[in-house]
């Protein structure tokens, strides 16, 4: 059994004032939700209608219809979870970091978490109009990738200006990047979804690259969240 | 000003079962909209805000409330269409071919669909399982690429039994593609996003590939729509 009170106070969580306020923020699933336990995330409490998983610490045995009412899906997955907003570490200039310019869909935000992960990124720099890594359409994208890549939100400008790394940057006219040999430490910066990069920031960056087209010539640019992975996948290639 | 009926005829259309009982698919955006007439599939009716496009043959203006009652979106555009379902093509197995194995997610087929259309394969073949090309998500995700690729529902083991092409397929185990040279001519399949390539599809794979992984080990398989983006990368970035 769940109160009124509590649904409230969990359903508030999908809203950023809310999670910002409380430090808190919902995860749904019981494979993204152990993810974020194994990774040292503080679980603050866990709704579960699978009575097998209540030997969980903070865990209650809820109904599906209970479920429902504090899930931001649209069917409930068996388990949800509020944790702790881990607390943010400073941002360190070192490696391959991925930079983001105002990316603001939830989704490609959290499958551009989840590629940091397989390709070993360990630092996300996001601008302030980026989409908030603890929206939950994000934690669900990430499938627990979240827990392993620290997210630092900065000005992406002064950030990138104080910044010693060599700084790409996605652009229809950069130079192939098949034929450039990329920096094994560098930012690699990815823009908007409708915009690509700001002006401000395209003035920072020290390469620009490109992925070539092969099909026709009246075809979108690629997807933001694609043409990540086709970057990541260029700069850890050569290791 | 648009009657009940043609509401309800218009909204029937986010069903498979309505759009194959009548050959017609909706479209949403002008961007979109425009990209399909221009790669001539037959527009059977357009409902746009915008009184400037009403020039358009077959438009009629409506209340931006009216727009959002037929819409699929969460917050319409300025303009809906519906067009025909395009005449298939028979499948001619040449070039590069992308072939999915019930892949169900309607986002990841768009991806996939303006990724085919980025990287110039023309032909993408689908199991009778995997997500329809013309739900109105697909056709979203696509960007009107749809437009410009040959979509073929198939049966997929006894397709690729018939095919002269290597086959290639993502595997966890396959060999790591940055160092494998890669047919020119070939199917790549790309697996369900759960289970990945089925075993009845897995043994008719001449080649299995894998992209390494540079993360922790904990770390989720990758995507399906960013596999096939860094797959499809790999195949063309030595042309």
């Amino acid at each position: 059994m769940i109160s009124k009170n509590e649904i409230k106070s969990i359903t508030q969580l999908q809203q950023k004032k809310y999670r910002d306020a409380r430090g808190l923020f919902v995860a749904e699933g019981p494979k993204v939700i152990s993810e974020l336990i194994e990774a040292g995330v503080a679980l603050q409490a866990y709704y579960t209608t699978d009575a097998s998983a209540t030997h969980i610490p903070n865990a209650s045995q809820i109904s599906a219809r209970d479920l429902q009412k504090i899930s931001n899906l649209k069917t409930a997955n068996s388990a949800l979870a509020v944790f702790e907003i881990p607390k943010g570490t400073p941002f360190v200039p070192n490696g391959l970091v991925v930079a983001l310019d105002a990316v603001r869909d939830p989704g490609n935000l959290g499958t551009i978490i989840r590629l940091c992960d397989w390709f070993g990124v360990t630092q996300l720099l996001c601008s302030k109009d980026t989409a908030d890594c603890y929206n939950p359409k994000v934690v669900q994208a990430t499938m627990g990738s979240i827990a392993r890549i620290a997210i630092h939100y900065a000005d992406l400008e002064s950030t990138l200006k104080d910044i010693e790394l060599p700084v790409l940057g996605a652009f229809m006219d950069g130079t192939n990047v098949y034929k450039t040999e990329l920096p094994k430490e560098a930012v690699l910066v990815m823009g908007n979804e409708a915009n690509g990069i700001s002006n401000a920031i395209a003035t920072l960056i020290s390469e620009k690259i490109s992925i070539p087209q092969f099909g026709a010539s009246t075809t979108e640019s690629l997807n933001v969240a694609t043409a990540t992975a086709i970057l990541l996948s260029e700069c850890k290639r050569s290791y």
